[in-house]
This record gives C-alpha cells, structure tokens and sequence, in this order.
C-alpha cells in the first residue's frame, strides 16, 4: 500500500482511490485550483472549549477532509460514563464527500472514536503515519464487528491530494513518536495544523521537530494557522524529553533497592528512556499493564523502542533477579483502579509485592480528579517501608505540549494572517490568543472558536468565526450503549449519587381505590433503614394520606396526578426529617 | 472571664475551675509534679494520615486535654457527605477526666467538629485565642439546639493549668491571625504542638512568628515535637503574604477595570492585604459571600482586619462607582457551586454582572478535585471578555503550612528528643519524619503514628508507637444525621451514581403463587426505559421464569431466595445486554 520514495523529492505518495498531486505541484501556490465561490469551512466538533474529543471537519464545495476522531475522558459529574466521542450528525447525508479522514498522532484523544464513528460516516480512507496505524489497528481489535478500516500509512514527507486539499505533513515533538502536523492547501489559502506539539531540540528516539519545514511552510503565505493551546497558561519553553532521561538516569545511577516506574502507556519516548536508563545501569526491565504491552509490542516491532536483546525480562521473572538488579515499567501513574501498579501497591499482583526499599518513580502529572487517589498510593508505599519519586520531587515528567515561548516561535515560523487556538479549554484558547497579539498580530485576526462553529475563509482569504453552529452533544459511551445515555440519566445518576433513593410501592384495587396492604419502601443510599423503622413508617402514613385525599372511592383516579402528590409530600416531609433529598419513586399498581 | 495581664511577666491568667500556675513556676522544670508511675498517652484521633478532622488527646492518668476539634471535607468516593468529625468513642466514660479543649486557630479543620462533639462529650471548658472565639462563637448560632460552649479566651502569652498538664501557648504564623502552638508540659516532660504553622518574617497585620519564646522553649530539654507536616513535601521556605500583598499591590495598580478578588472566608491576613491594596489605589471594596461577610465583621470589630472608614462599601452599591474605583472580594475560589463568584460569572449575582474588562483574582490555590470546576469558570470569565489571574500566573497565593525549610528550622528551634510529624498524608509524615533525620534526629527517635495508635512516653522519657489502637471511625455528617451514614449506605450510592438502579414489582398471589398482572420496571441514571422496551420487556419475562421456577404452586414459597435469583439472573443479563451493572432491586409483594 506504500511505496517507498526519495526523503529529499517528498515526492507524492499513489493511494488508491487518491489523486497524486502532480509533480509540478511541488513548488505549489498557496491555491491549485481556479478559486471558485466557495467558501472555505473549518468546523471543529470538539477539541475547543475543552481537552480531548479532537475532531475538525474541513468542508470546500462538496469536499470534505477529517482530522483527528479522540475521545474525550468524562468529568466528575458524569457517573459511570466510559468516554465521550464527538457528534457527527453534521455529516448524516454527507459521506459521500468524506474523502478522508486523517489522524495527527496515535493518542486517544485523537484517535479514541475511530472504532464508534468510521461506519457511521461510510467508512472513509483512514491516513495515518506507522506508529500511530500500530496502536489504531490494536485497539480496533476489540471491536470485532465493525467493519475493517481502510488505513493507509503515510510518512511525514508525504504530500497527497484529497479532492480540493493538497496535504503535506511536517514533523513535530509529542510525547509519542511519529506525531505529525499538516499543512492543508485549499483554494482559498492554507491551513496549518499544529496537531498536539512541542518543540523538542533533544528528544529521545526521535528527531528534533522540523523547524526547517515549518519554516519553509511559513513562507508559503499562510491563511491560518491552527494551534495546540494545551499548555498556553504555561510560561516559558517545555521541557526536552532528554531532561527527563538525565533524570531517570540519575535515579537508576543511585537507587540501591529495586526501582518501579508507573508512566502512561501512550509516552513511547518515556519508555524508551527507562530502557537506555536500564541498559546503562545494568538492570533488566519487566514491563506489565495490557495498554503498556501492547504498546511497547507495537513500537518495537516498528523500531520506535530500541532495546538490547536481553533487556526484557517477563514480569514473572522478576523474583529471578537482586532487586537492584532489575526495574518494572507499568502503567497506573494515574491511581487508575485496576492498573498495575495499584494492584502491586496494595498486594494483589501476582508475581510483584513492594519490597522494603522498593523506589517507586511516578512517572507523569496528575490529571485533575485524580491527586487524592495518588496520594493514597503514596501513602500505602510509604506504609510499606519503601518510597515514591514523583514530579513534584524532581524533573521525571515533561507535558507533550508546547508552553508559551513555544507558541510564539509556532507563530513566528508560520507567520499566518489568521491565528485558531485550537485543543483546550476556552481560557487556554484565549490565552493563546493573546499570545498572538504579544508577537504583533492584529487582534481582529486571532479567532477564537467553538466546538460547532463554524470557521468560514473567501476566496479573498477573510475568514471569521461565524454564527452557524452544527451539533456537538456530548455522546456518551456506557458500555455498549453509544449515546443512549442523556442529560436525563445522567442528572438521574447524580442525584442518585448524593442522597440515594426511596421507592414506595403501593397496590390498590383499580375499583374501589383502597389501598391493598400496607405500601412498601425500598431505599437505598438515602438511610439505613433497618435503623429507621419509625421515619419509614410515618412515610408510608403520608402516602395512604394522600392517597385517600386524592382520589374518590370508587371513581376512576388520575394516578400520574396522584404520584406526583405522593413525590412532592415524601420529598418534603424526609427533608424536613434529614435535610437529605433521595429520589422519591412512587409505584402505584392497580389490582 | 478574662483578665487582662501584663504581657512581660507572662502571667498566668485565672480561668473559673482552672489551676492557676503559680507565679513560681515560671521558670519551671519539666516537670513540676514528682514523676508518677503513669505513662503519657497521646492520642490523635484525626489528622494523622490525612488532612483535615485534627484532634489530638492527651491523657495523663486520670486527666485529659484535647487539642483541636476539626473536620474533614469528604472524598470523591463519598457522595452526598457534608463532612466527616472525629470519631470520640474513646471518650465515652472518660468525660469527668476531660480538663479542657484547646483550639489552635480558627480555621475548620481545627474547629469544624465543635458543635457535634463538645455536648457528647461533657461540655468541657474549651480555650482559644479571640479570634478564633469570635468565629467559633458565630458558628455556634447555627446550632441553636446545643448547650451554649464553656469557652475561655485566651491570650498567646498565657499560661495555665489544666490537672497535670502545664500549659504555654506561642504566637505562630498561619493564613489566619490569633495562631498559637503549645507547649504542654506533663510529668514525663514538655511537649510542643505546633498547630498549624508557618514562619513568615513579614506577615500582614500579624506580627513574625514568636521565633524567641520557641527558641526558650527549646532551651528546656523538649521530650517531643508535633509539628504540622501539610506541606512537608514542598522544598524551600514558605512564601511571605508580604509577597502576595506586593502582587496584589501591582494587580491593584496596573488594572483599569473593576477587581473581583476571590479567595478563602477564612484567609483574614489575604482580606487585609486586598484592604491595603484597594485603599492605596483609591478604590471602595464589597464584600459578599456569607462566610465572608461574617469573617470580615468579626475580624473587623475584634482589630484583625484594619481598615479606614469609608473603604467599605455594601454589595449593593457596587454600581454606582466607576468600574476602575471599586473592587469586590468575595468566596468562591474553589468553584463552590453556590458561592458568590459562581453566581457573578453564571450571571445570577443580584448586583454583580461580570462586565467587559473586569479582572477576577482567584487568591487561592485549588483543593484536588476542584480543578475542572475552576477551570469552567476561567472559561465562562473568559467567554464574556473578561480575564483571570491564578496563582499559576502570579504569586496571589501562600499557603498557610511550612516548607522543607521552615520544619527544619522549627526542629532546630525547639531541639526535641522525639519528632511526631502530624496533620498530613502518611507520607507527608514520613517526608517529614526523613527531614528530621536530615537535621541529625535520630531516626529511632521519629514517631510516624496513624489515627487511633497511641503513642506512650513513660516516666524515663522513654516514647513508642505502641500497638494499642483506639477507634478512629468516619462519622459522617449528612444534613442532619452525623454517624447514621455508615459503609453500606456510601457504597450503594456509589453504585447509584456508576450505572443507577433497576426495580422490578411483581406482585403475587400469596397462595398460589401465581403472578398478577405484569412485573412493573422502574429504573432510573440505567437507561432510558422510553427507548428500551424491549430490553424492559425481556426483562419482566427473564423475573416471570424465575418466579415459576423456584417456587411451586400452592406451597409455601421462600420470597427471599426467590429475589436472589432475581437479583442475579436480571443483573447478569443486563449486564449481556448494556455491560451495564445497575443496582437491581427485586420487590415481591404477596396480595
């Protein structure tokens, strides 16, 4: 499916069912085609106003370009939600023109709805570089009922043409190798997308980013210029993998007892690190977690995690070993409840207990939500006698994004007339954007997006965020279920979560309305009711009441009319008894 | 109840039912009854492994004091949970032993259990500085049902005597003014509890913790050290509120729209600091937030906040200055859902409409899992033009805890025989207890306890971690129950809140055992029962077979057998159909 072509020419790649952008084209204008009426459209369905769910429709005439397809994770107030996938109900009716869909980098906030969304929009070609079709293609093998992709693997010297769009990629630091950014030529000027970036003049295993490319690029009259502004509160420059190398080598260089990294299983680079840090030191090294093996399987099966033959030891070998003779890399930084190292720190793996002395080097930030989980496994270790590294101690952790000082030479090297902040919560966008005005860019030119708005360029190449917005609902996988779960179940789940729930059976006689029995209360998370026998029974007291005042002996009774009753009247008098509100269900059965 | 005394002699003071220390032991040994065969017991029932609940007892014989009576804010694994207080079951008995309780500042997790423990407990005399009676006292009012508090005011250059406790108090610094630590002297030797602290040479409307009288008390053969460990991993000195209050003196000059400072009811030094700033810079200040407003009056009219006529001004006036003339501080720097703040930004504040080019200071760090929250409303400020200033971007924040540093000099300072680190996670304590040793402590002699453990020093000055454990239960308050939420009820809620609950009514002829009617489903936060009767019907079919199964017609049937294989063949298939586990609730009732 891939030729193999001259690195200097970065001649056109042939894709099938792809037009070879023509020899000629190498020096291209900004615009390759005549430029029409129309205008171009950027719709970003997710990715601004928030981190993860990377998605961004280009849209010219009938030609339709995808970038990215993540996930997002849920918030706290989002109970037992699995993951959040992009709305692409903008496309219903539109697969025909999907000409491709291409993948910056084999994160899953860029990658993560591939397996939920591809079918729905007719499965367009998928393009992505090597490494990053290693880990699509893994994961897509647990979703054996879907339809294969139609992956085709592009290399950063790659250019191609998708209908209206000439692309070209450049090469970019990120925390996994063989992350790219795109230059996307339209008729109406080009687009350039950052991807998730750093600069990195030093990074591990891989090349600095193409400062030369963008460079050349930035001389080609760029329209916009689409950027990373995760880290845009951050000042200064980010810092270089090989930062965190020394680091890790340090530790290894004087760690007496055996040594237990946990980082994300996504950072390749980090890996490989750990790697050249063991081999250096003279320790095997065990890696454990499914994400991380697989990971790891995948990179170096492709070249992008070099070790010596003899590195790796299976993680049941382990106890073979002096403690100070081998390392563990695993997955679980996070505190994430069933990841290895959890399962290590509190005594349930199988072959690794924490042994006194054990240094356990946590390997990345905290994501917010999850400081006091970590710091309940810092403190188990401690407990245990043995002790934790983490980024708050010393330099074993550097963000895949770029900071300030990064953003402003991004800008510089691109020079674009326009600036879209992209990737981030919407006060990061504008940071960003002040960013751009900081190194002299019109500040009328730095726009400022929605998810769902849409970003429209003319042939004059004048562009605004304009007022059409299309749907970006928050979909919901749960499960199996892909966005079944709405607003409605979720509110349900929360209040659930605070005060529980108090459901209140009572059976009638459809005739007469008498009450058969005595009505029935199943609760839980509200009180313990076995402890509460007089509250419950005043309660079922209140329902008879209003059951009896609501309706006629003998008269058909509006049940809906008398079950809301029966909710505001218990709801009322367990607030006044506990100042707790649980979810008040009333059943009325008529026999 | 208080006589004022003369701060040079360090007189002790006359407090009803209170020994006076006599005028002759101001020089005092050590000890100063003949050492007795009673070991000390020190026992902390909170605040040890975690942050928060501080309440420590010490128990000589028959005589007991209490340090500290706080509470805990709940984790993410507790929904609905106000908060959580010291379990005092080791008290129950002991409650003519309780000489008295003594508050080291006026912050919640030192005062917060107040209301809930001091009747249950005998309703000792409970001792503090003025400040911190001030807000202990307003807090009260909500509590209207409990016997009015014994309290005794106390001044930091106090001593008494409580049985055969001897006890000196030290001004320290904190974010709070009217701080102290204690020096609590016993039979078997003195004891210094820090409280919370930090040392700050330039603090505002505050006076440099009394650096002097610990060094004195250092200079009389310490038996041990409780030195608060909250930020004992962070390296360096603690930052000086001089360096905020010069920031927010900046913010102050260089901002031409309005000011809105949000930060903690409780950081009365940051509330000078923002006075200072708005009365240099010409502006009027309004204060809102309940908690707030009631901080500021009582540190108003007790002279810890100073401020010139006329600098205040009511909420409800903010309008009619000029935006560039006032500022506002209020709560709500942690996202608090019904804060101030919350309300400004949503557009919901009575007078308060965020207007284009305001600038919000949040004067805060963020507590763990209240970052995305925060970050909603940076998004929400930015949105409507305006802009936010975090501690990420300029130093308006210090914490209230000592560094690296400062414990070490604190240790230096008071040069005990034993370090008992206190108030933080386990290995807060144990990064604190590795700085002792870092000093020249020997490391035998660092007691790292745990909630409940108590802690022994016998006659010889001998101390250990001794293996008797007291219990240290979660009391739990939730609206108006305290300790009547236990495991089960918290449990259920969190499997409410992952995939919510399903109930099934069946009703059945008590006789025959036949079911009448069909099974009625009520499921909530599982799916949305509207879209999925056929799951919902298969369902009732699925509770329909296993009653016919497991019961026979016209015998007596085992209801509650019966609802466990309900509750399992429904979950499991739910689970098939939705990898969903809901809470499945079977309810039978026999007409």
């Amino acid at each position: 499916m891939f030729r193999k072509t001259s690195a200097v020419s970065g001649l056109a790649q042939t894709f099938p069912g792809v037009a070879v952008t023509p020899k000629t084209a190498e020096k291209k204008a900004p615009s390759f085609r005549p430029a029409g009426k129309s205008n171009l459209k950027i719709i970003p369905l997710g990715g601004l106003e928030e981190v993860g769910r990377n998605m961004t429709i280009f849209e010219y005439g009938h030609d339709i370009i995808i970038v990215d397809m993540g996930l997002q994770f849920p918030d706290e107030d989002m109970p037992g939600i699995d993951y959040i996938i992009p709305d692409v109900s903008y496309l219903k009716g539109k697969e025909k023109n999907i000409l491709g869909v291409i993948i910056t980098h084999g994160h899953y906030d860029h990658i993560g709805a591939i397996p939920h969304i591809m079918e729905k929009i007719g499965n367009p070609p998928i393009y992505m570089t090597e490494l990053t079709r290693g880990i699509v293609m893994k994961r897509q093998e647990e979703f054996k009922d879907k339809s294969p992709l139609n992956i085709h693997t592009v290399k950063k010297i790659d250019r191609m043409r998708l209908g209206s769009f000439n692309i070209e990629f450049f090469h970019v630091n990120h925390t996994i190798p063989d992350a790219v950014g795109l230059s996307i030529s339209t008729p109406v000027g080009t687009i350039i997308h950052t991807g998730d970036f750093k600069f990195d003049h030093s990074p591990i295993s891989d090349a600095p980013a193409d400062i030369a490319k963008i460079a050349r690029l930035g001389s080609e009259n760029i329209l916009a210029l689409m950027s990373d502004s995760t880290d845009s509160r951050t000042p200064g420059y980010s810092l270089s993998e090989s930062r965190i190398s020394k680091t890790l080598e340090e530790i290894f260089e004087h760690t007496e007892g055996r040594l237990i990294i946990a980082t994300f299983s996504a950072l390749i680079s980090r890996i490989q690190s750990v790697v050249n840090a063991a081999e250096k030191y003279g320790r095997k090294l065990a890696v454990d977690g499914y994400s991380m093996k697989t990971n790891v399987e995948i990179a170096r099966t492709l070249g992008y995690i070099q070790a010596r033959k003899g590195t790796f030891i299976p993680i049941g070998k382990v106890n073979e070993y002096q403690d100070n003779k081998v390392a563990i890399i695993c997955t679980g930084a996070q505190g994430e409840s069933n990841a290895v190292l959890m399962r290590i720190v509190n005594g349930e793996h199988r072959f690794v207990k924490v042994h006194k002395d054990d240094t356990f080097v946590l390997s990345s930030s905290v994501i917010p939500g999850n400081e006091r989980t970590v710091q309940a496994i810092m403190d188990t270790i401690y407990r245990k006698d043995a002790k934790v590294i983490n980024y708050k101690m010393m330099d074993v952790h550097a963000g895949g994004h770029a900071r300030q000082e990064d953003l402003k030479m991004m800008i510089n090297l691109v020079r674009p007339k326009y600036l879209i902040p992209i990737h981030g919560n919407y006060f990061m966008l504008k940071l960003h954007g002040e960013l751009g005005t900081s190194v002299g860019m019109d500040p009328k030119n730095i726009l400022i997006g929605e998810n769902g708005k849409v970003i429209e360029f003319d042939y004059r190449g004048n562009g605004k965020v304009t007022n059409e917005k299309v749907p970006t609902n928050h979909v919901m996988v749960d499960g199996l279920g892909v966005g079944d779960i709405g607003q409605v179940v979720l509110r349900d789940r929360q209040v659930l979560a605070k005060d529980g729930m108090f459901v209140i059976t009572t059976i009638v006689d459809g005739k007469t309305n008498k009450i058969i029995g005595k009505p029935q209360v199943t609760s839980r998370g509200f009180i313990f009711v076995k402890e509460n026998f007089d509250l419950v029974n005043a309660t079922k007291k209140k329902v008879e009441e209003v059951i009896t005042q609501k309706t006629t002996p003998n008269e058909p009774a509006n049940w809906d009319y008398v079950k809301n009753n029966i909710r505001e009247v218990v709801g009322q008098f367990l607030y006044a008894k506990t100042q707790r509100r649980p979810m008040v269900l009333p059943v009325i059965i008529e026999v």
